[in-house]
Formats: structure tokens, C-alpha cells, sequence
């Protein structure tokens, strides 16, 4: 019994140690531990796509291009981006990896944060990016630092700022903070402006090359306004040149939107707000929320307008959350948020890759789901030099940046698989030579992992993925449908022509004596069967051209 | 200027604050901000399996169910589980998910962060169990938390304990800490121990339905020694009741193998460590390394056994890292750790559930990734009940817990998959009536991701599975085989049996008068067939059995 009462004081002197680091307590078979963020993550590095020398390699220069891409487009530059693999002499198996941007550069307070500490990041906000988690750069960092001991070397400069700021850091895991080796600063006479990382891990150069080749080139097809130039260990060089100067709209921050609200969320909006009434809180905490709608919410709620918000009780709070869900009369969420590429950039980039015979690119209206803002576009390229399959070649995009691993447990492979989707409806029988372009731009991509590789089936995603692939494929069964009548025509072009000089030439010794000539008959039956066929002389030519039957034989 | 010089002290200042909770500081148009594991996972939820409510629903089930298993098979007690789901009556899609198990129990002092505090568990071990993230039961809490408001409710009693303790606790999600909303504690004159948890949570048991009792159904099959009841939210009870009463053994704490070191882990080992010297170190801290491994490992290392392991500098402890990884003699790792199914338990499983007509399962030898020891056993029932396919079923297991969702994403598909694997040249031509049922079992399962819903394609495992799939395949194929022949031998005595009577009958006109009865070459002509095909008498009768044309034709 004693051994129970002092139990209950032990437990709150736990309570204090638990949270500041790391507890151990054995006792039997049984011993409790917590972890810090960089702890589990580094335990678990798989999850984030670090799992063996190959795929670590790919994902860091993923993280690093994404990060850099994010430091430029998003803030209105145009992206020059150098990426860089080596492979170091001292052992074949460790590679540095380096990009350098052309970006706002970080402010040299965070740069410590930013590269030292898991779960820190300035880009938990609403509105879209391609980096979301906070983890993406440090997991490269901690996973080069637990494999070769090297921390990551970091040079950044600020938009406008006389100086370059230059960092060593590594992470301490147990305690998730970061150990600044070496800082030191040097004048910038030049305003170069931008950040530079370099990171030494352990890879595997021959069996990463052909998904990193893939991913710069998905990226070069999503990012035209870019110049991307990429070396590789083999000291080979790619550049991937800009093509056009016009940036897409840069996304700007919402505020939240009341269906994807839950008690946790609405708490927090109450703790940041000074509003002093339920109505006045509303308006100022969500977006499209008016007088008008606040009123009319209220009234939908059963709550008194002039409630405080930082007293409602829990089960208010509770009340609260579940009617602003239910809600139906609020405004959609808005897409200022959204940057998609638009038709044109998807059919410019699916024309230079896959030079396809046919192409089309659907960008459908913003949709939501839960409250987050979403725009789904499809592209389809058919013919021309795509390998025929018995499958859909599919590109997936969430954000901007290409998915290139689990491709079968993707949303979008769901929708587009020959299983699921009626593709002879649309005239495509597989094999066909066809690729399918996917991209999903929200606040908020619901990945089914922090690694970034597969998009959950959210409902209302999958439904706008099957409209907008309904959409495009429309389009191309037209082609193929004109293109299925005109090779009709001209095998009914063809025939007749090949008969026509018999024709002509009969008619012509029956008409010969009223005066006309054998030329004339053949021109007055070309007429006729131009008519018959409802075509323009143009559209006539074009069908003839190549024919093997010549109207002047 | 001035503003520089203040950045460095404000620097260290922001870490302290940044370790203890959140940080946000604004300027332009970037702000950073740090999180603590429970809001990353809050905001991140769908990553954990809670994106939506029928998905949570399921996830919220299996997680407590798992730590009921992990709570009582893994200690020796063979388990009684009682799982409910119910519906509200304040709001139909609020359902209480309650799971009652007769396991261990927990010490009161560690309720609170078992359960409100998320990366906080008593499995972060070298040993196998079903959970592992320290996750599971957390995101469940926490999810009816932010949908609900309602805390998790908690009743408890370790093994002997004169007392059953009761929690009310919800989670501090800013901070990641407990909120102990209640706490009690009652007499336990009947000692009964184990742990019953409530949660509340928003759900969609409609769609949630058929996930759930698959995945009954297959906890069910995978422990035939458990006692399992579930009452659904329509009051539908199910009892899975125990087949056998023998546990599988239980799988013991190791320690780290070589080949799975890293430098993070180095210095861990070396900072818990006692020893003085790289010799003792080695021999202390690894499995499977004595005396002689460790001076044959320094040899080759090149290093002296008589450095101090604390005193080593950042170079060596990476030379002392690769070396680890790098040395071929160690040896392989344990397999204490590990408690598979066994063939049997496999058998059994798939005879009840699929009632097939042959079942055969193969348990391989251990073998080990990156020194991890794992196990691989395959499964494979054909015929009797199974549906016929295109494809063949599959029935994951890891850890010997059923996997459900992204089954195109795990290895295992990629294992089974008719496109990559040779079915025909084993005579199994699809569509077929075959099941095949896998199980890894590790001190790490490489889950692609915290739901634990897919297992990553580590080239190791892939072989294994290949090898474990081959060699039971290959019992099937020598099934299929002989009952092609027998078939083949069938018509052959069916045909020879056609014509027996008449040529016995013209024999026995030659050979009548030479004394040779009609019988008798009856009987002959049989003997002689059976020598020619080889057949006993025993194959022969069975064979005959059903026969339309009989002997005594």
C-alpha cells in the first residue's frame, strides 16, 4: 500500500522529465520510453523515404530541389537552380549532394532551426508549396550525418543583404536541436541572393540514376520557367533550359475555412483572437465568413451572437466545431491559395517529352475537401512516339513536384486504370500508345505518407480526377472519332478514285459528242463526290495528300 | 548593422524557447515555426491512418486491438478480447470503440503518457510485436478528441494488483503532455488484470464495415489461441473462439547486431556503456560477438582493442560505424526476438477460413537486413471453396497482424504478381482458384509508412518472399502434377476396362481350352495393366473409385 501512495506524486515529477527529454523507466518486462521528433524519425527514417542508399539518394536531392524551387517561384524569381552529385574519393559509396538557388535566402537566425531541428519549418501555412512536413532537408541531413559523420555545409544570403552567411551543422537527435559547428560571414558585393546546401550522404549512384534522371525531367516539365542545370557523378551535364519568362501566380495565405474545423483548430483560433464576441469572431477568423453569413450560421447553430468565444465550455466548443462542418451556405473555399500550371504548360511539357501526335490539358474548377481548397488537372498525350502499352503511362503530380514510387496506390492510378475506367468508350484500346498527366494543387495534399509518393483516395479528389480525365479523354475521342472518318473518307476517296479514269472515260465517249471532255467528266465527278463527302477543298487536300490512288493518274 | 550583432544572442535564446514548445517568428513573407510530435501528427493525421472517418474507425479498432494482443500473447497469457463498437445516440456518427483485454496491464505512473502523450512507449525494443510507433492508440485518442471533445477513458490493473485504477485523459496537443481529467481507483478482490479503453470517436461504420471484419476475420485466423468477441454498432455479436490453447513462443529482447549500425546508434551504445575498451565494448553492446569475433573484427578494422570507446574521435567513430557494417564474419543475426506462425497455425488457418482442397505453408530460416533478423513464411490454399481469379488473393501479414490497404504497393504483391512471377511453369493457370497468405516477421518491419498498412520492398525480404513463395509453390505444383496423372491413369484404365470384357472374352475362347477360365484372364489382363502403370493395389482402388465404367463390367 505504501508503494501505491507514493505513486501518485512520482507520476506527477514524471510528468515534468517526460517532456523536457527522454525517460526510461524499466520495471519487470516492461519499460516505457518518449522519443523527440528527430528520435522517431530517425528510428523510422524509412517513412520519410530514407530507407536504403538508393532511394536516400533520390530523396535528397528531391528535398533539396523542392526546397529551392520553393525559395524562388513561389516569391515571384525565376528559378535558377544548380544541382550537383559527387562521388567522394575516399569512399565510392558516400555522395555529396549540393543545391543552390537563386531564392529569398534565409534570414541567418533560422538557418540553425531551419536545418538542425525536425518539425521546424516556415512553410506550415495555408497555402500551396511543394514542401509541407518541416522534414524533408533535415532527414538528408541527419540521414548523411548517422552514415558518414559530416554535418551539412549551408551558405544563404537574403534578398538585399551585404553579407553571405555560412554554416556547419549537425543535428543532436536525442534532444532534436541543433549543434552549430562552424558560422562565419563574408561581404556580398554583388547582392547574390539565395542558399546553397550541401549534404554528404551514404548512396547508391547506379541504381538511383534512372529515377533521379526522371525526376529532374518531370521537374523540367513542370517548372518551364526554370533553368535547371544538373551534374552528375559521372561528371556528365544536363541543363534544362528556361522556355518561357512568365511565372504562374504566386499562392497567397487564407485563412482557414470553416468546414475543415475541428475543436482542436477552432481553440487555437480563439486563443490568437481578440474578438470578444462569438459574431465578431467568425468573421475575423474564417474565410468567405461576411455579417451576413456569420447571422445566418448562428441562427443554423442555435448560438447566442454575442456569446465570448474564450468562454465557451468544452461541449460548446464541441457544438461549435461539428455545426461549422455541417454548415451548408458557406462560400467554397477560395483558390487565391492554388497555383496550378494551367493547359498550356502541361501541353508544352507533354509535347516536348513525349512528342505525341495529340495532345490536350484539362485545368478544372477549385473543388474542396474538408475545407482545403483543391484544383485537379489532367493531360493527355496520345500517339506520336509514346510506346504502345497495355497500360496508361501515367505522370503524377501533387504541387508541382513529380511522384515517381507507388504509383499503383495512388488516387490517380486508381482512376485512370484500364480496370476501373471504360477507355474503349473513348475509342482507346489498349494497347494504345497513350500517357496521362495528373496534378492535384491544394493547401493541403492528403499524402499517404510523410515521404510524399502516393495521394490518398479522398472522395471528392477521385471524383474530380474522373471528371477532368472524362474531360480531356472526350477531347481525344473526338480526334480519334475525325480521325476514324477522315480515314474512312479517304478509303471512300480511294476507291473512287481508283475507278474514276474508267468512269471518266466511259462517260466521256457518251458525252464526247455533246461537246464535253473526258477532263471535264472527271472534274464534274470530283465535284460530286466532294459534295457527297461534305468536304471543303482544303479539307479535301489534306485527306488526298498521300493518298496512293493521285487524281492525275 | 546594429541589427546583426543582435541576431547572434537572440539565436540561442529561440533555442531554448524552441525546444520546450512552439516558436513563431514573422518578417516579410516567411515565418517559421516549430511543432511538437503531437500537433505534427494532428496535422498530419492521414499519414497515421486517421484521414477519414470510416478509415479511422477501422485504424482506431486495429490499433487496440494490437496493443491487446501485444499486452498478453508476448507475456505468456493466452489472450480474451472483447472489442464493441456503438453508436451514439446524441449523434449517429459519433461511435465509442471499447477494447477490454486480460493482459499485463499498466502501472498507473505510466498511464497518463501510454496514452496522452504521442512517441511514448514501451516498445521502442529489439523485439517483435505487433506495435511499434508508440503511435497507434494516441492518434485514436487524439482523433476523437479534436472530433468529439471526449477524453479516452482508461481502466487498469497490472498482474496482482489489489486495485483497478481508472483515467479520464485527454492530450495537451501544443504541448504534447496528458491532461488527467480524472482519476480513480477501485479494490480488485478478484485480481482480475488487463486493460479496457473507450474511445469516442467520429466514425462511419457503414463504410467502415467490411475492413473491419475482414480484418476480425484474419486477426482471428493469425492468433487460433485467443478468445476474441466483437459486438458491432447493430449489436451483431461474433465469437471467434480459441482453436488451441498452445502460444507461440515468446520472442526475447535482443541486442543490436553490427551490420545495423549506424553512428547515431555507436555513440547510444557507447554513452550507456561501462567498458574501457573498444574490445570490451564490442563484445558488451552486440549480439553474437565473443572474444574472438572481436579481436578478428578490430584486425580487420585496423583498430587498437585498447582504445577507450569514449574517448573516440568523430573520424573513428565513422571508421568504427562502416567497419561494423562492412565486416563479413559476424554472425548472422538472432532470431530469439522473433516468433513466427509456424506452418501449422498457417494450415489450420486457411483450411478453416477458405476451405480449400490443398493447403501448404512454409516457414524459412531467418535471414536478416541492415541486422535485422526476419523471418518470411508463405501460405498458398488452392482450390475447394476459393473463388477463381485473375489474380491470386492475398493475405498479408506483418508482425502477425493482417494488412488490409495498399496491398499494389507492398512487396508482397510484387512477389505474387502475375506479371512477374511464373505461376504457369508451377501449372497453376489463371484464372485459378489460389490464396496465397505471406508473413514477415521482424524486429522491424520496413512499413512504408506510420499506418502500418505496407510493407517497403527491402531486396532482401523480396528474395526471401520469392524463395519461401517458390518452395511452396513447387508442393503445389507436385500436387497438381500427381492429380494430372492420376486423372491421365484414370482414363487409361477407364478405356482399358471398356474393352477388358471383350477381349477377355476372345482370349478365353483361344485359351478356354488350354483350362483358362474367363476370370482368370480377367484377372490377368488387371494385373498386368497395374504393373504397366505402376500402380499398387491401394493407388489402384482409389483411382477405380467412382470409375463409371467398373471392374465387374
Amino acid at each position: 500500500m505504501p508503494r501505491r501512495k507514493r505513486r501518485a506524486s512520482r507520476t506527477r515529477s514524471t510528468a515534468t522529465t517526460a517532456s523536457r527529454g527522454s525517460v526510461e523507466v524499466s520495471e519487470a518486462d516492461v519499460s516505457f520510453r518518449s522519443m523527440t521528433p528527430s528520435q522517431f524519425f530517425y528510428e523510422y527514417r524509412e517513412v520519410a523515404g530514407f530507407g536504403s542508399p538508393s532511394r536516400a539518394l533520390y530523396q535528397t536531392v528531391r528535398e533539396l530541389v523542392e526546397n529551392a524551387l520553393d525559395a524562388t517561384d513561389v516569391h515571384g524569381i525565376l528559378p535558377d537552380i544548380y544541382v550537383a552529385i559527387e562521388r567522394l574519393p575516399e569512399n565510392p559509396n558516400y555522395y555529396r549532394v549540393t543545391v543552390e538557388d537563386n531564392g529569398i535566402g534565409i534570414d541567418p537566425k533560422h538557418v540553425p532551426y531551419a536545418f538542425g531541428q525536425v518539425l521546424y519549418s516556415s512553410k506550415y501555412r495555408l497555402r500551396q508549396a511543394r514542401g509541407r512536413f518541416g522534414l524533408g532537408a533535415k532527414m538528408a541531413i541527419l540521414y548523411g550525418q548517422i552514415k558518414t559523420g559530416r554535418p551539412v555545409e549551408v551558405y544563404t544570403s537574403p534578398l538585399r543583404s551585404r553579407k553571405v552567411y555560412f554554416f556547419k551543422i549537425m543535428i543532436d537527435i536525442e534532444k532534436n536541436q541543433p549543434i552549430v559547428l562552424a558560422r562565419g560571414e563574408f561581404p556580398n558585393p554583388s547582392r547574390w541572393h539565395g542558399t546553397r546546401v550541401s549534404v554528404v550522404i551514404e548512396g547508391d549512384w547506379p541504381r538511383a540514376r534512372h529515377r533521379v534522371y526522371m525526376y529532374m525531367q518531370r521537374t523540367a516539365i513542370a517548372a518551364p520557367y526554370a533553368n535547371i542545370t544538373f551534374i552528375d557523378p559521372d561528371g556528365n551535364i544536363t541543363v534544362y533550359s528556361r522556355k518561357i519568362r512568365k511565372l504562374p501566380p504566386k499562392p497567397k495565405e487564407v485563412k482557414p475555412h470553416p468546414h475543415g474545423v475541428d475543436i482542436e483548430l477552432l481553440k487555437q483560433l480563439i486563443k490568437k483572437s481578440g474578438a470578444s464576441t462569438l459574431f465578431e469572431f467568425l468573421i475575423e477568423a474564417f474565410q468567405g465568413v461576411g455579417k451576413k453569413t456569420a447571422k445566418s450560421f448562428l441562427e443554423f447553430a442555435g448560438l447566442e451572437e454575442n456569446l465570448d468565444p474564450h468562454k465557451l465550455s468544452d461541449k460548446q466548443l464541441e457544438h461549435l466545431a461539428r455545426k461549422l462542418r455541417e454548415f451548408p451556405k458557406f462560400r467554397s473555399p477560395s483558390a487565391d491559395a492554388l497555383s496550378p500550371f494551367g493547359p498550356d504548360i502541361i501541353e508544352a511539357g507533354l509535347r516536348a517529352i513525349l512528342k505525341p501526335e495529340f495532345v490536350v490539358a484539362v485545368t478544372r474548377r477549385p473543388r474542396a475537401y474538408e475545407g482545403h481548397p483543391f484544383i485537379v488537372e489532367v493531360g493527355i498525350a496520345y500517339g506520336g512516339e509514346i510506346p504502345v502499352s497495355n497500360e496508361p503511362m501515367l505522370l503524377r503530380y501533387a504541387n508541382k513536384i513529380p511522384l515517381l514510387y507507388d504509383e499503383k496506390a495512388d488516387v490517380a492510378w486508381k482512376v485512370v486504370d484500364p480496370n476501373n475506367f471504360d477507355w474503349k468508350s473513348y475509342l482507346v484500346n489498349f494497347p494504345a500508345p497513350i500517357a496521362v498527366l495528373t496534378h492535384i494543387a491544394s493547401t493541403k495534399v492528403p499524402y499517404k505518407g510523410v515521404g510524399k509518393e502516393s495521394v490518398a483516395d479522398v472522395p471528392e479528389i477521385e471524383q474530380e480526377l474522373r471528371n477532368a480525365l472524362r474531360e480531356a479523354v472526350r477531347r481525344l475521342r473526338d480526334y480519334l472519332l475525325k480521325k476514324l472518318r477522315e480515314e474512312e473518307a479517304r478509303k471512300r476517296i480511294a476507291t473512287f478514285m481508283k475507278y474514276t479514269p474508267e468512269v471518266a472515260k466511259s462517260l466521256a465517249t457518251i458525252l464526247g459528242p455533246m461537246g464535253v471532255k473526258e477532263e471535264e467528266v472527271r472534274e464534274m465527278l470530283l465535284v460530286a463526290m466532294k459534295r457527297r463527302l461534305g468536304l471543303s477543298e482544303d479539307e479535301f487536300s489534306k485527306l488526298v495528300e498521300g493518298l496512293e490512288v493521285s487524281i492525275e493518274e
